[in-house]
C-alpha cells in the first residue's frame, strides 16, 4: 500500500521526495500541487473548527527563537536521543531502537549509562558491518543556529514544536481574551526534528507541519458546557492500563476513563475533524498514554491514531492536560509574571494542548480516499479537502462555448472555492484526469447550454450525470447553505 | 506615524515583537489574533488571484535546504554583506551604509578592498566610540546549520528566498503541466536573512513570509492573451533613467518602457491585487531598476513600492524577467537536464517571477486603512483581508435572544466566512470593539427578531444601520454573487 500511495503520489503531483535533482536529503518532502492543495484544505478546515466554531484565535510565532525558550522548555537538556556508533563503518544509531530490536524489551525511561551496560551485555553490535558499537551520546534533535553578527551573535534553534511559541505571547493573549478563562490559542507552522534516520515517507520528517491549540483554562473549571454535542460518538479505545474497550466518549468519561471532561470534549471534536477530513473513522483509535509514558505533570494525556496499511498505528493528535508546567517555567527564566486574577484567586492558568501534526493526516486520506476500481484509480476526497471543487469545461473549443464556460467560471470563483477551467483534450480525458486527483464535480457547457442555461454535472464517485440549470449550480454543489428555514 | 500604528497594532493584537518575555531579538515579529486573520486573508487572496484566476498551481518546500542549492544559486557565494567592526567597542556595521551615511556617496557594485580604502582614505571612524575600523569581511546572511548526526552530518541553511526550492521541482511540475508553457507555480513560506542590525519594525525582517509565483515561459513569446484587461490601469512610474511619468500600463508598454508584455501584465495584475487587498492606490509607484542595480541576467527589473509615512518608499513585490539563469545554474550543479522540447525547438524555458513580500503589505494595509475619527480610531479594512467579516450579537443574555443569535451564527459560518459571536457588554462597546479591529459588519438579533426574522446590520465605516431580513443576508452581506443574469 506505501508503495502504491507514494507512487501515486509522486506521479499525481501530491507529495515527493525534496532536492532530488541533488540526490536528496532524507525526513524533507515537497508538496506538489495537488498536496498543496489538499495541505490547504485541511488547514482551512482546522481554522474553520477551532477559530469560528470554538472561538479561538490564531497566532504566528518564528521558527526560529533564541535559547532561552528552549532552556525555560527543557529542550536543550532532554530533548534528546542516544546514538551509539559503529566503532568500525561510523554508522549511528538510536540506541533505545537498537536494543529494542535486539532484546524485544522496552528501554523507556532508561538513563544512557543503563543503555550502554544493555548494549555491552548483550553484546549488541553494528547492524551493517558487526563491529562493536561504541558509549552512547546524547544527541540533542534541536537545528541549532546563530543570529546576527561579532559580538551580538547569539544562539538559536529552530522550533521543535510551536506550543512554547505561543507561550510566550501569554500576557498579550490574556489582554485580548478580556481577562476570561478558557480561551484557545490556535498555531499552524513548521517545526523541526533533526531525527537522526528518518527512514517513513511523510510519517516521519525533519521539516513538518504542526496545528497545535493551547487552551488556557481555569484549574478548577476543565469542563465545557459543549460537552453534548461530541458524548454519543463511537470510538475504540486502548487504556493506560492495556485494556481495549468500544465505548463512546460520554460512556469514557463517565467511566473515569477519560479524567478530564475538557479533554474529553476535545478527544470528540478532533475525531469529528478527521472524519470530516476524509480520514476513515473505522481506523482511529483513542490511545491513552502508559504511566511510563506519560509527563510526569500531566494528569491525563491521549493519542489519536490511524491504523495504517504500510506504517501500523500512525499518532495523528496527542491531547494533554500540561497542567500549568509551561507557563510556570518560563515565569520563572524569565522572572515576567503569568499569574491571573479571577475573582480573587490568584493562579497561573492550566494548559490544555490539542497538538495535530499536518503531514500523518494528509497522509491518511490518502490512504483512506484511494479507490482502485476497474477502469479507474481514484481519491474520493470529501468536498472539504478535495484540491478542487469541480472543474469547469466547455465541450469543444469553439462555438461561444468557451465564453459561455467561462461565464460559469467566474460566478462560482467569486464564491471563494477553488475551480479550474479546462478546454484540452476529450471529455472523457478530463473527467479522468479530474478522478485522479480527486475533484468531486465535472461541469461540462455544450450546445444546449447555449439555448436554455443548463450545463451537465458529473459526479465522481457514482459517475452520474445530471443536467442543472446554471441558476441552481450553486444549490446543487451545495455551495450556499441548504437551511431554507433560515435562509 | 510609525509609532502610532506599532502601538496600536501591540494593544489590538495584531504584530508584535517577538520573545519579549525575553527581552526580545530584533528582527522577529509574533502575528497576533487580529495580525494572524489579516495574513491568513492576504494569503488567501493571492492564492485566488494565482491559483483561480492565473491557473497557477502551488507547491511547499522545506526551509532547510542543503548547501548544493545555494551553491548553484550563487548565495553561499554572494548573499553577503561586508562588515566592518569598531576596533575598540566591537560594534559591526554594514559597511556600504556606514560610507554613504558618510560622504553621500552611492559604492554599488564596489569590492571589498574598494571599501576598506574608503574608510581609510575618508577616515571613517565607529559612529558610537569614534575609534577606528576595522578591514571590512564578507558576512553570509543565511542562517547555517548542520542536518543529520555523526558521518551523516552535512551542511544546510534555511532559505533566503522561496523562488530556488521551487525550481528544483521542475521537472516534476513541467509534467503535470502537461509540457505546456507558460505556467505559473506559486510558494507561500517563511524565508529568513540573518540582517546585520534590523531596525525598522516588521519592515526589515530576519524571518519573513514571501509569496513568490515563478512563471515559466517560452523565450520567444513573453506574452499573454490577459493583457487588455490590465492596460488601462493608471500608474506612477520611475524609470530606471530616472524619469518621472504618470501614465498607464498600456501606454508605458507601447513606448516601451516597460520592455516585456508579460511584465507589464504581472505589474498590472500586482497593482489590482494591492489595491483589493486595501492598500491606498494612489500611494503606489511602479519603480524599475536602473542598470547598475539590475542583476546582470535580466532584461527588466521592476519594483512595485508604497509611500509609507514612517519608512519612505518601500518595496512591495520585484517583478523581473530572470532568463533561463536559475535552471541553467540547476541544471550544470546537478547535471540533471532541464531543457524542454516544444514544436522540435530544445531549451530551457524562461522565467519571470512575480516575488510578493506579505508582511511588508500587511504594514501598508494598516497604514492605508488605520482611521481618527473625532469618537473612534478604526481600521477601515475592506471585507478581503478584515479579520472577521461580522460579529453576531444578541441585544440581550436572556429571552432566546442567545440562541436565535447563534441560528444566524450558524449557518452564516457555513458559507466558509469568518465571524465571531459576542455577547458581552453593551451594544456599544460591541461596536467599539470591533471597530477597533475593523470588522466591516455588526448584525444584531433583538425582540424584533424573534417576531419578523429580521436583524439589525450595522456598517462599520457609515455607522449606518439597517434592518435586514435574516433570509437576504447572504445577498446583504454579498457572500452570494449578485450577478442575477448567471444564477
Amino acid at each position: 500500500m506505501h508503495e502504491t500511495i507514494l507512487d501515486v503520489s509522486k506521479r499525481r503531483g501530491i507529495i515527493y521526495p525534496s532536492f532530488e535533482i541533488y540526490g536528496g536529503v532524507s525526513g524533507f518532502y515537497d508538496y506538489g500541487p495537488v498536496g498543496s492543495a489538499l495541505k490547504r484544505n485541511v488547514e482551512d478546515l482546522i481554522r474553520r473548527f477551532y477559530l469560528v466554531e470554538e472561538g479561538c484565535v490564531e497566532v504566528n510565532c518564528p521558527t526560529l527563537s533564541p535559547e532561552d525558550v528552549w532552556v525555560a522548555s527543557g529542550h536543550t537538556k532532554s530533548f534528546t536521543d542516544a546514538i551509539t556508533e559503529c566503532s568500525k563503518c561510523g554508522e549511528p544509531y538510536r540506541a533505545d531502537h537498537l536494543i529494542e530490536e535486539n532484546t524485544q524489551q522496552s528501554v523507556e525511561g532508561k538513563s544512557m549509562m543503563d543503555l550502554w551496560s544493555i548494549i555491552q551485555e548483550k553484546k549488541i553490535t553494528c547492524p551493517k558491518c558487526k563491529s562493536s558499537l561504541q558509549e552512547p551520546y546524547n544527541y540533542n534533535l534541536m537545528f541549532q543556529t546563530y543570529v546576527g553578527p561579532g559580538k551580538y551573535k547569539t544562539t538559536a534553534y529552530l522550533r521543535p514544536e510551536t506550543a512554547q511559541t505561543t507561550y510566550l505571547g501569554f500576557k498579550r493573549l490574556w489582554e485580548f481574551a478580556r481577562k476570561k478563562l478558557p480561551f484557545g490559542v490556535l498555531q499552524i507552522g513548521h517545526s523541526y526534528r533533526n531525527e537522526i534516520s528518518p527512514r517513513q515517507g511523510v510519517i516521519r520528517l525533519r521539516e513538518f507541519n504542526q496545528a497545535e491549540i493551547q487552551f488556557l483554562v481555569d484549574p478548577e473549571n476543565k469542563k465545557t458546557d459543549k460537552f453534548d454535542s461530541v458524548s454519543e460518538i463511537k470510538v475504540d479505545i486502548l487504556t493506560g492500563k492495556g485494556k481495549e474497550l468500544e465505548t463512546t466518549i460520554g460512556k469514557a468519561l463517565e467511566d473515569g476513563v477519560i479524567k478530564i471532561q475538557f479533554v474529553a470534549y476535545q478527544l470528540g471534536r478532533a475525531f469529528q475533524l478527521f472524519t470530516e477530513m476524509g480520514i476513515n473513522p473505522a481506523r482511529l483509535r483513542l490511545r491513552q498514554h502508559r504511566d511510563d509514558e506519560r509527563a510526569f505533570y500531566s494528569s491525563d494525556t491521549w493519542d489519536i491514531e490511524f491504523s495504517s496499511e504500510s506504517f501500523g498505528r500512525i499518532e495523528l493528535v496527542g491531547i494533554a492536560d500540561r497542567t500549568d508546567y509551561d507557563l510556570t517555567a518560563h515565569m520563572k527564566l524569565s522572572k515576567q509574571d503569568m499569574t491571573v486574577n479571577i475573582d480573587g484567586r490568584k493562579f497561573v492558568p492550566h494548559v490544555i494542548e490539542v497538538a495535530y501534526g499536518i503531514d500523518r493526516p494528509i497522509y491518511c486520506i490518502l490512504e483512506s480516499c484511494l479507490a482502485e476500481e476497474q477502469d479507474r484509480t481514484l481519491f474520493k476526497f470529501p468536498k472539504n479537502t478535495a484540491p478542487y471543487l469541480a472543474g469547469i469545461f466547455p465541450l469543444v473549443k469553439k462555438d461561444g462555448l468557451p465564453e459561455k464556460a467561462l461565464e460559469v467560471f467566474k460566478t462560482l470563483k467569486n464564491n471563494r472555492v477553488y475551480i479550474f477551467y479546462d478546454e484540452s483534450g476529450s471529455i472523457g480525458k478530463r473527467y479522468a484526469r479530474a478522478d485522479e486527483i480527486g475533484v468531486p464535480y465535472c461541469i461540462t457547457i455544450d450546445y444546449d447550454s447555449l439555448k436554455d442555461n443548463t450545463v451537465t454535472v458529473r459526479e465522481r464517485d457514482s459517475k452520474e450525470q445530471s443536467r442543472v440549470k446554471i441558476t441552481q449550480l450553486l444549490r446543487h454543489l451545495s455551495l450556499v447553505d441548504n437551511s431554507k428555514e433560515v435562509f
